[in-house]
Formats: structure tokens, sequence, C-alpha cells
């Protein structure tokens, strides 16, 4: 693998990305812990790359796309399952009442979540993840989710992979939820996604293995959670970290602070409204960015300014101008 | 990588196993899922191969090597934790009183491992079972227990790896502790280890990243557990399933019954009083194994008998006559 370090360094692996402080700034860091015999040389065996995924990976507005799964999820069921319509939580939603499924601390929205991620298997719900990313189209981008994902990241994940990372999720979406369409979309193995799950149920069942998921127990991948999900999971600290909101400013500290490898920071600021959307301190969805975005410059992390940096937001996309 | 796959399975990889049904039953099953164009060939990204730990890879008698660990941590720290004088726990430990730890559905054991294995930062834990391990000897075989290790083992997981195969060890001991020696011991990565574990407290101390580990929410990763750590970590069904008890019999089944992949499920049973240590159904200490014996000719599991099958058992072991 040595030998190949030179030529991925020579040719242009993050083609998507303007000449600029932050492309800079990436290649920079894989050079420093890939060069042999330097004192900042990391084994591959540590280089671990981790990744925040809605906003950091794909696009996360007008809602993230997990919630709309949920959403589309409970319109199609409803039919089979008419005491849903007592629910009133299903009722806000069927209504379009968003501010009554957020009130009680998001009571409606953990109701829907469970209503279309617990009491499966992991293969009925794979199965219902595929259908629906299968049909369902981005309202803004009119193409399937898995297209609404940012090339310069996709180029940034070849690129540590191409220098021996091993890259990594770490959100707090679902984990099951993700390992769907993560291999395919991302090059991401389901055993590289760390997310938020509830406990599994096993039992053998008219002689079968079976698992049911449960929202029991959930474990939170997020914030707090993120540093968590890296130790139990990985158990081994990274040294690169990709995140866009306040969400990932624990696994960026995590990453970043007191770490005795050298170590890498990347926040991707959505400053494009024109070709995708631009939001921080009041995003009309997930993805709120201030605290991790003040640090920036104290911590020695990249901002991207993603309407400056990205020459393509989105693979393929004709309005890019590729 | 296909290339390589001639001239692994040309050479003997399995050199400490001798020819026979056991030897067969491994190379035949690789053979079966790396053969391209066949029916029963497995790409490379779905060979996923677990292995139980304590008595799979490793010696597990007298004691697990985790309790030992836990008992001779006691002893040490005694000094500086008066405190712990009043503690039933630590006296009946102290005074070897198995029974009375043993008392209570092991209220006494789960006390001894919470003070021994919580309230650390994992890189205190980490540093403690390295110091343990390079002094510790085992009783019976007088030797680091990092070498009280299974020679044919190594092999098979070598093997398994030069055939893109990726190793996991699926285990009822802590998640940590094997995390410490595995890799330099087994060349298993942290990031591929499963095991029991509680939950972390993550927070900013002094302005660092700090874990600490607790016995919270404790996972279990044993029977049930197993099929259910496998689908949180690795989110995909392992192929091949090596493991010496009951214990393990839910991860065999979940491997070998209607997977629709091939699959192979191999039990080690200890039949070698004088080279190691006979026993199944009535274990001295963990490793019964019963049912998962009875059920073996039906599922179509191999059966290792250790004395017959193994030319060595340790590795470089004079005894062993290599
Ligand atoms: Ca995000
Ligand atoms: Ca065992």
């Amino acid at each position: 693998f040595a030998l190949l370090s030179t030529p991925v360094a020579a040719q242009d692996s993050l083609p998507s990305w303007n000449d600029g402080a932050s492309k800079q700034a990436i290649v920079a860091f894989v050079k420093k812990v890939t060069t042999e015999g330097s004192e900042s040389f990391v084994p591959a065996a540590e280089r671990i790359a981790v990744f925040d995924n809605d906003g950091t990976l794909w696009c996360e507005f007008p809602l993230p796309n997990q919630a709309t799964f949920a959403f589309d999820e409970i319109k199609r069921l409803l039919p089979e399952n008419p005491v849903w319509k007592d629910d009133p939580a299903v009722t806000a939603l069927v209504s379009g009442d968003v501010a009554a499924l957020k009130a009680d601390h998001n009571a409606g929205l953990i109701k829907i979540i469970a209503l279309t991620h617990a009491g499966l298997t992991p293969d009925e719900f794979d199965e219902r993840v595929q259908n629906w990313l299968a049909t369902a189209k981005h309202p803004k981008f009119d193409c399937a989710y898995t297209n609404v994902i940012y090339q310069p990241m996709l180029e940034v994940l070849n690129y540590l992979r191409a220098n021996d990372f091993e890259t990594w999720i770490v959100s707090g979406g679902g984990k099951d939820f993700m390992r769907v369409f993560a291999e395919a979309t991302y090059g991401i193995p389901p055993q590289q996604i760390i997310g938020s799950y509830g406990k599994l149920k096993y039992e053998l069942k008219e002689g079968k293995p079976t698992l049911t998921k449960t929202l029991d127990s959930l474990f939170v991948d997020d914030k707090e959670g993120k540093p968590v999900g890296i130790a139990q999971f990985i158990g081994r600290r990274p040294i690169a970290c990709f995140g866009n909101s306040d969400g990932d400013q624990a696994m960026m500290e995590y990453t970043t602070i007191d770490n005795p490898r050298p170590s890498f920071g990347l926040i991707v600021h959505h400053t494009d409204a024109e070709r995708e959307y631009a939001y921080d301190a009041n995003p009309t969805s997930s993805g709120k960015l201030t605290t991790a975005l003040d640090a920036a410059p104290q911590r020695g992390w990249t901002v991207v300014d993603m309407k400056q940096d990205w020459k393509t937001v989105f693979p393929d996309d004709p309005k890019d101008g590729t």
C-alpha cells in the first residue's frame, strides 16, 4: 500500500472541490499522516475517519430523509391499520400539524417512529426502506434521495480510503435505516455505520432465527452520544471527523482535543441557497450550527463554505455545470 | 484478490490440524464459498466469520481469564482502598470463598467486576489490563495468558482472512478487556470485537474529552445476546461461526439455520485433559456444553475433538512436539 501513496496524492482526488483553504487542508492532513518516516505518520490501523450523515453526506432539508420515510410509511400503511386513525400522532401527521407532532418533547414524532421502526424483523424493515428509496423523490431536486448526496464528500470518502483510512458513519439517524443504502451509496459497509438504535429481541420462531426491532433502551447517537458510540463500536479514537452541526461538536472535540495523533476536523457550512440550502443558527429543520461554528477557529477545524468551496454539489447534476 | 485463492488453498494453511473430518470440513467450506462462478460463491463483503473467545480462541480454565484479572486487581488495589475491607464480596474473594461470591445470583462476583471495571476511563482500564497481561502467569502452563491460545484456531483465523473473510470475536467476556490484546494476539482489531459492555459517560473534563466506564445498562453478549450483538455491530449475518459451549448455540443457529448463503458451524470440544483440559457437561468453570453438542449432528455443525484433531494446542509449546 505504501507504493500507492505517491500516485494517489499526485492526481487530483478531489475534482469537485475548488482550490482553496478547505481543499488544501484536507490534502495536507492526508499527506501529513501518510508520509512514512515522518513524526506525524499514523499507521493505517489507526486511520479512522468518522462522518456525520444528515447534512454532511446527504441533504437534510426540507426534513431529515428518515422522517420523510416514516411519514410516507404511515400514509402507505394506514389503510391496513385502521386502528391508527384513533392515534393523535397519526391524526396530526395526516393533517400536516407538525407543531402537534413536536409538542410534549416530540411525543408525536416518537410515536410515528415507533409505529414504523419497531415490531419488525430487520429484514422486513430493510425491505420497506429499500422500497421507499426506490420510489420516493426529493421535493426540491425531483430525484431519488440517494442521489441528493454531496459529490465533494464522496470524493473525500474515496480519497481517504485510497490512503488506507477506514471510513465510518456516526449519525443521529437510525443505524438500521442507514445500513440499507450506505454501502451502495457511499461505499460504507453496515459494520462501519453507527447510529441510533433500540434493543433487538432474538428468538427461534417456528425453528427459524428471528430478530425483532424494538425502541426499548434507545441509544441516541447524537451530541455526547457520538463519542460514546465511537468508543463502543470502534474502540479507537478517530483522527478525522466530518460534521455539519452542533450535534457533531462532541465528536469533533473527541477527535481533535488532546489526541496523541495528528487530527483533523471539518464542518460543512450550508451557504448555498441556490444549489442546495443555506442555514446555520436557525434551520427550519435539523442542522443547527452555532457553538461548533464559534469553536472552529480556536480548535483549528476547517469550515467548508459550500457555495465557495464546492464546484459541484450533487453527482451528475447538470445544473452544477460539470 | 481472486488471483490469490489458488495458492492459498494449495499450500497447507492449517498445519497444526491432523488430517481428518474437521480439517476437511473447514477447507471444503472455504473452497465452496470462494470458488468464483459456482452457485455457492459468497462475495467477499459477506464473508463474515464470528468466533467465541473463552474456550474457543484461548483457554478458559481454571477460571475465565477476565475473572482472574478482576481477582488479582482487587488484591493489588486493596492496600490503597482500605474501605473495600468492609465489603463482603471482597472479604469472600480474599478468603477464597467462591461459594459466597456466587451466592444470590453472583452478587459478589458482580460487585468485584464493578470495583475493577467501572469508574475508570477506557485508557486507564486498558493500562491496567496491559500491566496484568504483562506479568500474570497461567497456573497450569506457567506462561502469559496471551500464550495460552490455540495455535490451530490462529491458523483458522489466518486462513479465513487470507480468503477475504472478516474475522470477528463475539464473546460473553468484556469488550473492552478483549480489545486490549486481541489485535496483537489474534490479529483482530478493536472494531471487530463484540462483547459485554456497560454504558459510557462522555464529558469535557478540564477541557479534555473524557469517557468513563460504567456497568449501567449492561449488555450481556452471551446466549441470545450473541446474535443480537452481531446484528447491532455487524448488521450482516455471518456465514461461519466458531464456539465451544451452549452459550454459543444461539449464534450458531443464527449463522446456520435458514441462511440464504452457505454456512458453517464448528464446536471446539475440550477432550484433552493432558495437553489442556477435558470438559463438557460439568465444567468446573465456564464452558458447559450439552445442548449445542446434542444439536450438532442435526445442524451439520463440525465438532472438533481437540485430542484427535489438533497436532499442537498452543503456539511454540515444546510439549506438543511440533
Ligand atoms: Ca448533521
Ligand atoms: Ca466459550
